[in-house]
């Protein structure tokens, strides 16, 4: 693999011809994509270009069978592909992200650099477009218009397989094991910050690893969308220059290399006009983000102190905290996914606007969109990750301070207005609370109920109840 | 119904008494909530009120079956629930939604205005709280954090089913209808805006119109979150006060009563802590509105001119549409769509920041959330109707205007790539451009080709296709 | 004032006769447009009208001294338009927000009740358009195009003017009242919500009284914008149909009617193309917002407890807090706050959206920026003033506990670092936490110091320094 | 300058010692952040390095001038941060944007690196902190807390004085350019999509100008939030261990260092709470993106066709458009702008959350501000020069096709109405549009003026007008 050669090459197209670095195999229309597009800094997520070598490989195969296309120069193609789906041929895929909306560019690139290696491996001279020519093989039945939105769907697909969901797996688990751990441990309830009943720490752990997983649960229903295929609607949707039957076809190659579900899309229009299969996974990555969040901020502030503040937690200390400040340790892993969570909610917002903005046959915002819905898989993948080693897995109880927060709170005087009701439960926390006393003091010193009543209905860890599913 | 007096009465609660004016059911936190929260305009949506009864009445009656409550109490209390329910109370629900992000005083109102009234069912006397107590009755074994998610849940669940899927499913259909007449127009296909090749208008259409039902069966999937009901979590999710078997029985009554799937939520710290179900089903409604977006847009780019635009659709002319320049009519109900489908995009940025920030064992951003959803399925289904009825149904085409285009277009060269190769072709086009010919001039005019095989393959109508699954 | 008729009336436009109801001065336009445009129970923003009474009673001031007018009917006009301004005509202004995009229906809305209640005036017949023609006598040198962007401007100005800016001036002296009253009041400082230096809950609040005044001061400057009106740019921004001058003239008759500096803007394509001026301003609202959440999401924790929290801070006690704990208070008015915010930041959302898609010469979404800017601007101002009144107003301290905090903190161990260095300063802080030792204690024991140097050094109120602005 | 070693070397901090690459400048801090953060891809920008080396060489000479720091130590470190700041040092500092929400590891990157470096340029033993220390030395009279503010405020100015303005003044004037060069030609108008009144090409290029010029002119206004700098505040604000004067001092210095107007930060607990200057630059970023997105929107349509489009305009034939139809030329600059202009709105989006979520002392949100806020500018700026170098100066016009809508619409009837009144030019532009007749001949036919007043009125390049500023 590769191509032994310094200086430049001659490369055409139907704008005439190119010079390129001789030592790649792309081709002219790849090369004034770079020169035209210098943007940002933004290059194509190298999942594309992986999936494209799917699409590829799937398309050739299918023409062959079919035979529509030579098997010698098909099972070239099939090669070339096999090496850039494995991510082979990633130095030889440059483009910019913000290029043609329909993503164009890229398939041309992919096009260019599969022709080309395939030309190579059958001995040909690259350039030549013989005798693989990037537009008549490579991409025999396609647009860019089917193939860039199947090549998204393909590439987001897997890798919401390959990492995602098993990493937000692993810190549902995590966090279930703790739940398990300290379901025992009674501790005082907060709602409006304030200070209410109480539950069992592993009981709220519950919480958490319920919310991740029942979101992590609606990425993988919205999955269904991205499993259609847009591949055999050719250039509107109507699949002009693809044979009868290639939608289908192609679709079953697709799923046989992946071992995912792929199926091809019912309607064509919607699948070339529309993104809302990714718009919907998008909305539930941001599901998860918005979970995540909670759960990183209610840890933090569980690990506020060590000696002002909440205190419940003891968080690892990974780090010093402060440059200036020594021995301070501070949330920092809660911090990194809190900005993880929140550029999750931002590149949503891009997508949902660009998803809006489709127009007549086509949508072009298509690479936008395919970076960020990868750009927050990776993100949220990434820092689900570090969360669980550097976080959630280290994380230890302060029983000392949890005990004293369940002695000294007031709020336990509900667990009284079934007896006293609730104006006389008011009444008892509202003394307590003006004369400082323990809650004990202040129900007896009301004279609503004795010690014993006291006693029998104030009994911290039974208040908290027995599971997870409430009465 | 009603109350017979003017002037003021005494009501009170744990902090004493406060004036409320004689004639209304509420009591004294519905008072001291008017008092403190005057913000915006915006009042809890009577929706939530709606739902309240149901909530309250399904306490009542649980309460009564298992002989916690006196069933004379109970009958009254559903009575006045039902009347909540039927919207028969909606005046004596006045509050701001900008109060506690708990809903703690929405639900405080439904049970002062219920007790009041069924007080008044049994003949006692009003705001004395006998026989019927706001908290130890109307409240009895709920809280306002599991009772307002639950009422949140039952409220948007049934404004979907009786409002927003009937009236987006006749969308649909009403363009599914179009796609269907005209499903053997031929018309210029456009992709970047730019002149395509051809597909039929009945096509287009059914892009839309599947783009739209995949839309609106998303939310159907998502409204899955919301029939997951918190009743029975109480104060912090353990369901403190409430007993043994409450989550599951009240539950099951609500279902029974709205007859819609509702069950308790598996995991009650998750049901309080997290908006999780509704942040789903609102970022479901934005994927509905990005659809409506797009087909507002293409519609009114189609219907552009009439003489300076691509008028290939005439809409119907519902009223002037400009002080200034008489006689000209504008493509009024696309913009109050597109204006919807923003608007909707808006609220749902506002609900994914409120779902993100819950602290510990509540989110206090409720009562925002209720009614941004609510508001963006009344939006929607409104928007909906109002588009179907003075827009969809009534559009013509400009077939003329359609046929020019095929006959002018020099994108069907594309049919004769798979004859003359793609640079061919696009020597023909780059011809037929620059000499101002038509298709066929430029064509001949190469030698590539022969009359008889342009004609062969420039066949608009094949070129379509068959049906909408591509190729 | 008002119409003595019961039953219908017809009225005419260029499309023919409708029937209107007989109490009310608006005509065929206005009755066409409620039948067309019945969602979401949004109505257009009365300040929209009142506005309109400013442009209306300007327009016909303008006409009749350049005497393209005749003045009897000028007056007539001015007459009627004053009403508007009032709100003296509100109840004839039905129209919903979502509309045709330009507001055209509801500058005909405007012309048309101008029209009728000035032809009232001058004895003649409502209906008749005689002496008075809601096009060309109230609308005339105007068009929809450029007046409604003109109300747009006036009625944000004037509300902002009127409401927002004093109310949220009372709320930054407020605060900084506070600020200055505990001045010299040393507590904990928290950053990354663990302990750190101290400072004193004056500086505290002076930095949200710092941050809220400088947000505040960015919506003056993003006022500039909507300064500039775009009337006289009549349909296109071209002016046709209006006189040589009647741009400067009409802005300079509304500023001298309203005493705020309104211009002409100086490019009336761009103020009908683009909606820069208004996104600006909301940009800067939103700003405001993310000031006003930081504060009340301190202000709550500050106050969170009472016994399991922070508690430095006490809120005052508004009403019961929770409808099953007995003698909970909650904080609600910074509930209240930070889902205002939370909505701003999403109403926000959808003008910079709206603001993108402007198309050639108009941009139609103006009723939905304009209700949205003109909802933010209540929010903000609304709930500014319920939390200053409800919260900042009575918070006090809780001194004992701010004491101790600083009593037992190790963070103040940074003010050593000058002295044995940062890592020597490091070794005293991990020796206090490991073995629960007070900072004195630690310090000692390391052999570091000696206890005179210590207590030269360790002296909370010296360590918060004098003023605001740092070292 | 660089390491000439192979292997591992030791280094340590008050945790302890961790093995660095032998070759690399940074520390202990800096390797443990590599192990705990490696999350995205995303590094944290090279701008805020280069801003840290203006912020520590200015705190070295403003230490050494007041005789805090010996004069060899601090010009080590003056030389050390020179480099840094010239970006000679990049490839020293690794670290992942996703880290310590207060930059705090990046901080002591600059630290350790400079130190390290200044150690090697004294000949002192790299990893032995003698002679200069990262902390004692280099973050001398600082914290992380006010230093990466700091750096934050310098790294965005810096980029959008060097690239922004410059670049986006260029685009501003070459669609200017366009405006002055086509002043004269006069267009159809459209409103709503719709024929409306004619305008000049010019003018319609004027428009967008000024929109462009004024939202980079409210980026500039928005700067001034930058230009104040924490430095000095230290950890809370208080500038604990900061010299007196040293706030003031520093802004001088880096003032004078960058030649931008830096002060020092009036109030420094608003500065270290709040990130509201950051989040002003960023909404009026989204500013400029709104504009840019109708102005590519608008060229784009203006330019679709060629045949069954509006064609007013050509743009550059830049490369092939489709992979599938040949002979097709898409607007992909247009294309890649929109995407841009969606990009800032969802990155905006994010630095707004992010402004809100400050807590007490600190907002950790700053690394995921200075990242999108960079990202933005650069963004903007490379599409703008790509936009203005690759279609803005090669658009050319279809004078032909402009000349025909002209001659053809019906719109033009508006400059009859102040002649026959507005329902009279109703009804020619309702026969004109029936009948299919030119407006002339529908208003002779109508019989309410002669030809003679329908030549003086209608005068195409009459009723455009003179300048910008309409009537």
């Amino acid at each position: 693999m590769g191509i032994q050669a310094t200086g430049i090459r001659k490369e055409s197209d139907s704008m005439g011809a190119v010079e390129v670095p001789a030592d790649r195999y792309w081709g002219a229309q790849t090369q004034r994509s770079l020169h035209h597009f210098n943007i940002g800094g933004d290059v194509m997520p190298r999942e594309v270009y992986h999936a494209y070598g799917v699409v590829k490989r799937a398309a050739a195969e299918v023409n062959a069978a079919a035979g529509r296309m030579d098997k010698t120069i098909a099972e070239a193609i099939v090669q070339a592909s096999k090496e850039a789906a494995n991510g082979e041929l990633d130095e030889h895929f440059p483009l910019c992200v913000w290029q043609t909306g329909s993503g164009t560019q890229t398939n041309m690139n992919a096009n260019e650099v599969i022709a080309n290696r395939a030309i190579q491996l059958l001995g040909g001279e690259i350039g030549s477009k013989k005798p693989v020519h990037p537009n008549d093989h490579v991409n025999m039945g396609q647009s860019s218009n089917d193939s860039f939105p199947t090549a998204m769907h393909v590439a987001i697909a897997l890798e919401l397989e390959k990492s995602f969901f098993p990493e937000l797996t692993k810190l549902v688990k995590a966090i279930e094991a703790k739940a398990e751990e300290w379901f025992e441990v009674v501790k005082i309830g907060r709602t409006h910050l304030q200070d209410a009943v109480p539950l069992t720490v592993g009981q709220e752990w519950s919480g958490w690893a319920y919310q991740l997983k029942d979101a992590v649960h609606r990425v993988k229903e919205a999955e269904r969308g991205v499993f259609e295929l847009a591949a055999g609607g050719t250039a509107v949707g109507t699949g002009l220059n693809a044979p009868k039957g290639f939608s289908k076809a192609i679709a079953e190659k697709i799923s046989e290399i992946t071992r995912q579900p792929f199926i091809t899309a019912p309607n064509k229009f919607a699948a070339l006009g529309g993104l809302d299969g990714m718009v919907a996974v998008m909305a539930a990555l941001r599901g998860v983000a918005t979970v995540l969040m909670k759960i990183a901020n209610d840890t933090r502030w569980l690990a506020s102190g060590p000696r002002c503040g909440l205190g419940e937690l003891h968080l690892p200390e990974n780090e010093p905290g402060s440059s200036i400040m020594p021995g301070k340790v501070n949330p920092t892993q809660c911090e990194a996914m809190i900005m993880v969570c929140i550029q999750v909610m931002g590149l949503d917002a891009a997508v949902a606007i660009a998803g809006s903005q489709g127009n007549l046959q086509l949508n072009v915002t298509r690479p936008l969109v395919i970076m960020n819905a990868l750009h927050a898989t990776h993100l949220l993948t990434d820092a689900a990750k570090a969360f669980r080693e550097f976080s959630v897995e280290g994380t230890t109880l302060n029983e000392k301070r949890i005990q004293h927060y369940i002695d000294n709170s007031l709020m336990l005087v509900t667990a009284l207005a079934p007896v006293v009701g609730y104006d006389g439960a008011a009444k008892i926390a509202h003394l307590g609370d003006v004369e400082g006393l323990s809650l004990k003091e202040a129900a007896l010193k009301t004279g609503l109920l004795d010690e014993k009543q006291f006693d029998e209905h104030i009994k911290p860890r039974l208040m908290a109840g027995d599971g997870v599913e409430g009465a």
